[in-house]
């Protein structure tokens, strides 16, 4: 059997393409109550960007804080409580946002039609009905959520996505604007995260023509945007980078990502570590896997004058280091693609262990 | 206003991903009616792999011979009569084929719920209703008709397609084991549709990083397919002239086609040339629109040891090169893409009777 994938129904690309939400979002407000959530990163509160969204009064708007900690089932079902209570279901939800904003959207679509906590329905196919309408307005570019078809949530006992046919964005706004004013670190953090799950899609075994195609596109964006003669953040660079992002969700989703991401959930879920950069930290000592890649991600830290932190296991405890490895252990699709069907043979929990006593 | 892209709901892709039609279908046969519509070139009557598709008693099969000629207004609307006599609305439409079948499988899934003859619908959002789920398995790679968001049509009066919101296939399963009995200059001319596409795509004034991004990666798979140190019909190069028409449909989608379509519409119209083929025909004789593109394109064809006619024109009448030319005028959206909007400035028809003259 192979993989279904689930796509966004509807896409707009282009400079000042947020202009177009309104428009966007008219159909869904004239099926259901009318109403709109939006979901948007507090960066955006009172920006005069927000103006664009087309909001009305009738709609509520719940502006999140991802910087602290990465989205929570507890997040998601406070959000939906509070919806449901003031304004019943409605029509549609919008995220605008980094990729925790994305997670969240997709999540509170789910959950507005579910019963019960967000933490029962981590893992696939475990959404019992359709979610509603949303649509999605990434801000910054990397994270691939704009079109991954799942909602990674931390949850009381794990960091896991609600994947299923209905998490995917029915609609997407790529607006290469949004991006520019990312920081720099923040944007060097989240657009690794892009060229990480191009690598880790092709290295595997669950890699193939359709993945490698959007990867080896991405893959190539990407080396223009880090290491190109124009390398760094500039107009063309923030297309470049959203398209990239969109492609390497599309290679992961039809592939698999691999050892860097079982790390990184372990980094996250223990220290709430940002994805982004846990993916970094956990990268530059990957050698044994991903070897030629290491070496061109550090060329691509030196070309952007990004440093990471060393040595950050020294102030970790055992017992930490244990439950980073146990969550890591518990992703076995990733270690599956990245090591074989046999990858228990190939890899221990201690050297595991190992792998993070070396960040 | 940016475009809007719409998607492909479901994709499916990967050797002997057409067992998976029965599954694809089922959701589809739960609503409605309960029987589908199979749209199945001719070449495939009584093959083996149709007991692949799940086609039970209640089902119509359609076997349509596309090598005389295009796709025809009348020939859908034939289709669309007999099946509604037959068995009313059914829940879905598939089409298994080449660009032809595609095509009328979109315009039969649109026909089966509007009113009179399809020629009433050749133009953008002229359709009323949605129409009924349809699903397409392409047998042959290039044209993008498996994933372009409209259904081209040649009428009395014109050759145009439906183009509306709901003309992009809901499902697509892309078998790259299907075109490998593919007769070998049908497979050049077909797959020289997609490099073409990707040429007039970043080729104009309505390219952008989207549109290039999907036309870049296309490029890159047709050079490894007809330059490459493989180049020719081989498994692995069935999978990627297989994405590379996918890829090569959403660029032009997402930009615009250019010169040598808008002479290619009008061989077809007029003489019936098939598109593939006609598109060859005029490719090689751009030099003054697409200079390294059509230098390429004829070492692609001394590789893959085509040859193409020369001199067809001299066989032409006055009046056929005038009736082309007619055709290719009254293509605006392809002029504008190609030389800018005050592209009537910039050629004449009498200069595109010349273009002809030079095939």
């Amino acid at each position: 059997m192979h993989k279904v994938l689930h796509n966004i129904d509807k896409l707009v690309f282009g400079r000042g393409a947020i202009a177009q939400v309104p428009d966007q979002l008219q159909a869904w407000r004239n099926e259901g109550s009318g109403s709109v959530v939006f979901v948007i990163d507090h960066y955006f509160k009172d920006h005069a960007l927000l103006e664009k969204l087309g909001i009305r009064s009738e709609d509520v708007v719940c502006y999140e804080d991802c910087d602290v900690h990465e989205p929570t089932t507890q997040q998601v079902d406070r959000l939906r409580d509070q919806i449901i209570e003031q304004i019943g279901v409605p029509s549609a939800v919008v995220g605008m946002g980094g990729g925790s904003i994305m997670d969240i959207a997709k999540a509170l679509s789910l959950m507005l039609k579910q019963e019960g906590s967000s933490s029962l329905y981590q893992g696939l196919d475990l959404i019992k009905h359709a979610g509603v309408p949303h649509l999605g307005i990434p801000t910054i570019s990397g994270t691939g959520a704009e079109c991954s078809t799942t909602a990674v949530l931390t949850g009381p006992e794990k960091k896991l996505g609600l994947k299923c046919a209905w998490t995917v964005f029915d609609q997407v706004i790529l607006d290469p604007e949004l991006p520019a004013t990312v920081e720099r670190d923040h944007w060097f953090y989240t657009g690794m995260d892009t060229y990480i799950h191009c690598i880790e899609s092709e290295t595997g075994i669950h890699q193939n023509a359709f993945s490698r195609a959007y990867g080896g596109e991405s893959l190539r964006l990407c080396r223009e945007v880090f290491l190109g003669p124009d390398a760094g953040q500039n107009p063309k660079n923030d297309e470049q980078l959203m398209i990239a992002s969109l492609f390497g969700g599309w290679s992961l989703t039809y592939s698999e990502v691999g050892v860097c991401h079982a790390l990184s959930y372990g980094l996250s879920k223990i220290l709430g570590y940002r994805h982004g950069f846990a993916n970094c930290v956990a990268f530059q000592h990957l050698e044994d896997f991903y070897g030629p890649a290491v070496s061109e991600f550090k060329e691509m830290l030196g070309t952007n004058a990004v440093e990471l932190p060393q040595g950050l296991s020294r102030d970790w405890s055992d017992e930490q280091i244990s439950a980073m490895a146990q969550v890591s252990w518990n992703l076995p699709h990733m270690w599956i693609h990245a090591l074989g069907h046999d990858w228990q043979k190939r890899i221990s929990p201690e050297e595991i262990k190992d792998l993070f006593k070396r960040l």
